[in-house]
C-alpha cells in the first residue's frame, strides 16, 4: 500500500518543537534526541505500513532515570508520548504523533541477569524475543513465546501486545511466560511487578500491563520464565480433502487431552503458495494441511504422534508424513513460516487479519468464510494457529483496482464480526493498534469500554500515552459518565491526524 | 484462638440499620435479607477465625439483577459492601464489617453449560471448587486448581483468592485456569470479560480481577477451563537427612526441566504428626520427606520416575518409595492433606503463614527459619508446595501462655520479611485479606501502593467494597497524592471497627 502523504506542520508546532526538543536534550545528552526530518523517516511507520507519520522528535534514553525524566517533563507539559520497541507492530501500535515524543527504548538492549535455578532471565526490554533464547540455549533453555518476527521484535514490544507464536497452544502467551516488570508511570514515578516467584499479593498489575498496547506505561526491565528444551520434538504432515474435515480433527485432538506443541492449518491456496516459495514437500492434492508437532521425552513423542494419526484417520486424512530428522522437520515448518511473503508472491496486496474463535467453532467458521469470499469476489488464504482458534486468513486484492481496496477491508470487517458472532474475538496476538480500534465496540458494551476507560485514567489521567490506539479517545477522564462511543465501519479507520 | 468480644451497636446504628434492611428486602424478597443476630451468627467469620464481627444485615441474592440492584443502592447510599463466598478464607477476607451489608453469593449454585469441545465449563461463583470436577468427571475431565479446602470452598472465593493447590505446580493457579467472567461494580453495571476463547483484547481486566478479594467487583458468572484427567498419575516418597538436602534436590529436579504435577515437602515435625495421625506409611526415620506426583503417558511417567530418583540420589536421598497402585498413592497424599489438622494435635495453637520464594533459595531460608524458631524459642513445622517455593510453616504455640502469641506473631512477621528479603512475596495463595494487610509496605514502595490504590479507584471510587482489607483505608480517591502508609509490625494488625 502507498503512504499516504501528510500536511506540513504548522509554524506554530515547528516553535512548540523547538522548544520540547531543547528541554529533551537536557535530559537525554548526545546523540539520543533526534529532530532531522531524514533521521526521523525510519520511525515514520511499523509493520502496518498503510499509515506513516513523522514524529514531533525522537528521543532514544538509555537509563531508567532518563525515561522517567522524559515521562515527566511530558506530563507536565502536556506532550504526548508513544512508546517503541523494534517497531514490528502489526496493528499501527507504533505509530508516531504529529505532535507527540517517540520514545524509542533500543537502547535498552542488555540482558541483566540469567537465573536457570529460577529458571529465570532478568532483560532489558529492546533486547529480542530470539535474543533471549540465544543467550540461554547454550544451557539447553529457551524462551517459549515465538512470534514470526522473533529475530527482530523486541520483548518489551511482546508485552505491550501479549504476543504469541505456533508453540503458544502448549506454551502460552507473553503472559504466560512473564514473571517480573519494571514500568515507569507518565508522571515518572518507576514501579517494580512480580519477580522471580509464584503469583504476588495486591491487584495483577503485571497481567494488566501485557497487551495494554503501550497505553498504560513504559516498561524498562523484563524478568520472563525459560524452558528447559523438549528432550525430542517431532512435527507430522497431514493432509485432508476438505478444511472442514481438517477444522474438526483440530477440535478432535485437543478434545482428546492432546496438547500439541504446536498444530497449524493451511489452506489450498496457501499450501499452494507455501510450496512454490520454499519446496517444503507438501502434497498438492489436499486441500486442507494441517502441521502437527510433538515434543517432549521421546517415548511420549511416540505415543501422541499415534494417537494424533488415528484421529486424523477417523477425520478422513488422505496424507502423512511424519519428520525423520530435525532437518526434516525444520522443511516442514519452514513453508508455514514463509506462508505469509508466499501470499505476497501471488497477489499485488493482501490483507491480514487475526480473529481468534473458541476452536470448535472451527468448522463453521472455515465454511462462513468461503462463503464471505463468494459474497466479497476477494480470494482468502487461511494460515493459522489452529489449536488455539487464532485465525489469520489474508485476503487477496489489488490496490490498483478500483474499489478492491474497500472490499477487501469489509469482507475484513466481516471476518472479524463473524468471529465476535461465534463467541471470539478480534485479535489473537497482533493488537488492536489502529487497524481495528474501531471495531471495539463489536465486541464490548458501552459499560465494558467505560471501564477499561477508568482503568486507563488511573494510570494515565491526562491520556498522553499512545493517544489514539487501541480505543477512541472521545472524552477527557473527568467526562466518563457521559462516554458515547459510535460503532466503527472498517479496520482501517480516520485516525485524527492532530 | 478465642473469640474477640465486640462492643454493642449504637442506636444510631440501629436505626439506620432497620432503614437499610427494609430497603433491601424490596430488592431481594423472601427470605433473601437476614437481619435477626442469631441467624446472622453463622456468618461472623471465616476460617480466619481470630477475628469475628457480626455484619449490619446479610443479602442472598437469587439473579444478577439482584445483586446489580443491592450494589447501586450500596453505591447511592454509602454503604459498604463485604462479598462472601463459602466463607473459607484463611486471611479474613470475607470478615463481615458493623456497618455493612455482608452479600453471600451461595444462592448462586448452579452449573450452566458443560462445553468440552471447547474444555469450558461456565458456572456460578458459589459452586464450589470440587462442584466443577464432579459434574466433568464422568467424561474424563477435571478443574485443576485444588486448594485443600476444595470440597466446600466455591468458585467464585477461588477466583478472589486466586487459589491454588498441590497441582499448581504444573497446572497453574486460579488465574491460568479461567477463560471468562461476568461481574458487577459497585454501580449496578454488569460487565462481561473474557470467554471461551484465547486471549482478548483491550487491558486484561480478566487477570486484574483475579486475586483481588472482592476489592473490584462481585462475580456474578465463572468460566473455567478443564483438563482432561492425565493417563497415569504415580506418586513417589523421598526421604532425606536434612531438608537442606531436599530443598537442593527440589531446585535440581525443576533446573532439570521436570515439572511434576505435584512436589511437596515436610518437615520431621510435619512428618511425625502426619504419620501418628493417618498412618499413610512415612519413613520417621528422615527429618525431610518429598512426595512427587508424576503424571501423563505411562511411558512419561515411568521415564520421568527414573530421572527424579537419580536426582534424589545425587542429593543423598536416604529413602524412596513409589506407589504401585491408585490406593496407595492417596494414601501417600492423605497424610499431606491431613498435616494440617495433624500438627493440630501436637500443639494447642498454630499460625498457618504462606510466604512464597524463589526456589533456588529454598535451602537458604530453611536454613535461617530454623535459626528463627531458636530465636522466638517456639518450634515450626513445615508443609510445603516446594516446587512453586510456596512455604506454608505452620508455628507451634500456646494460646494461654502468657506471651506465646505475640512471640508467634513476631515469628510469623520475620518469617514474611525474610520471604521478601530474598526475592519473594507475603502470600502464595491464602490472600493478604486482614492478616498480612500492615505488612505490605515491607513488598510495596509507596508509589507502588499508590498504583494500586489508583487502580481500585478506577472500579470503587467510594471505596465501599470490602475496605479495610488487603490495604490500609488511609485516604479518599481524590487525595492520592498525600497518601502515606505507616510499615505495620504484625500480621494481626488493631483492623478498624468503626
Amino acid at each position: 500500500m502507498a503512504a499516504i502523504a501528510m500536511p506540513k506542520p504548522s509554524q506554530e508546532t515547528l516553535s512548540k518543537r523547538s522548544r520540547i526538543v531543547a528541554d529533551l536534550q537536557k535530559i537525554v545528552p548526545g546523540e539520543g534526541v533526534i529532530c532531522d526530518e531524514i533521521e526521523m523517516r525510519p520511525y515514520e511507520t511499523d509493520a502496518f505500513t498503510a499509515y506513516r507519520q513523522l514524529p514531533l522528535v525522537v528521543v532514544l534514553p538509555e537509563t531508567v532515570d532518563q525515561v522517567s525524566r522524559v515521562l515527566k517533563y511530558c506530563y507536565d507539559n502536556d506532550v504526548k508520548v508513544v512508546p517503541r520497541g523494534a517497531g514490528t507492530s502489526l496493528s499501527g501500535g507504533a505509530l508516531p504523533l504529529e505532535d507527540g515524543v517517540l520514545l524509542s527504548m533500543m537502547k535498552f538492549n542488555r540482558i541483566l541477569e540469567i537465573d536457570l535455578q529460577n529458571r529465570a532471565v532478568v532483560t532489558q526490554p529492546g533486547v529480542t524475543n530470539l535474543g533471549i533464547t540465544k543467550a540461554v540455549e547454550a544451557d539447553g533453555f529457551y524462551y517459549a513465546p515465538d512470534p514470526s518476527s522473533q529475530i527482530a521484535c523486541s520483548i518489551g514490544g511482546n508485552i505491550a501486545e501479549n504476543s504469541g507464536g505456533v508453540h503458544s497452544l502448549k506454551y502460552g502467551l507473553t503472559t504466560n511466560n512473564l514473571l517480573g516488570l519494571e514500568i515507569v508511570l507518565i508522571t515518572g514515578e518507576v514501579i517494580r511487578l512480580g519477580g522471580k516467584h509464584l503469583d504476588s499479593e495486591a491487584y495483577d498489575l503485571l497481567a494488566l500491563l501485557t497487551g495494554s498496547e503501550g497505553l498504560l506505561a513504559v516498561v524498562t526491565e523484563v524478568t520472563v520464565r525459560v524452558l528447559q528444551k523438549p528432550e525430542t520434538a517431532r512435527a507430522a504432515l497431514i493432509g485432508f480433502p476438505t478444511s472442514e474435515q481438517a477444522g474438526k480433527c483440530v477440535a478432535d485432538i485437543i478434545g482428546a487431552g492432546i496438547i500439541p506443541g504446536g498444530m497449524e492449518l493451511m489452506d489450498k491456496l496457501a499450501i499452494d503458495a507455501a510450496e512454490d516459495f520454499v519446496h517444503a514437500g507438501y502434497p498438492l492434492d489436499v486441500d486442507a494441511l494441517m502441521i502437527v508437532e510433538l515434543d517432549g521425552p521421546e517415548a511420549e513423542v511416540d505415543d501422541l504422534l499415534e494417537r494424533v494419526s488415528t484421529i486424523a484417520e477417523k477425520n478422513g486424512s488422505s496424507y502423512l508424513r511424519v519428520s525423520q530428522s530435525e532437518e526434516e522437520r525444520n522443511t516442514f515448518w519452514a513453508g508455514r513460516k514463509a506462508a505469509f511473503p508466499a501470499v505476497g508472491r501471488i497477489s499485488p496486496d493482501y490483507l491480514c487479519m487475526d480473529g481468534t474463535i473458541p476452536r470448535a467453532a472451527l468448522p463453521q467458521v472455515l465454511q462462513e468464510m468461503q462463503e464471505l469470499s463468494e459474497k466479497h469476489g476477494l480470494r482468502v488464504a487461511n494460515v493459522f494457529h489452529a489449536g488455539d482458534g487464532n485465525l489469520h486468513p489474508l485476503i487477496l486484492y489489488d490496490a490498483n483496482q478500483p474499489g478492491e481496496l474497500a472490499a477487501a477491508e469489509e469482507f475484513g470487517a466481516d471476518i472479524l464480526r463473524l468471529c465476535v458472532k461465534v463467541g471470539g474475538v478480534l485479535t489473537g496476538e497482533h493488537g488492536v493498534g489502529i487497524e481495528k480500534r474501531d471495531l471495539m465496540p463489536e465486541m464490548y458494551s458501552e459499560d465494558d469500554l467505560k471501564q477499561q476507560q477508568r482503568v486507563k485514567c488511573a494510570f494515565d489521567e491526562k491520556q498522553l500515552l499512545n493517544p489514539g490506539k487501541m480505543f477512541p479517545v472521545l472524552h477527557r477522564c473527568a467526562e466518563l459518565g457521559f462516554m458515547h462511543v459510535h460503532q466503527g465501519q472498517l479496520p482501517f479507520p480516520d485516525i485524527p491526524r492532530f
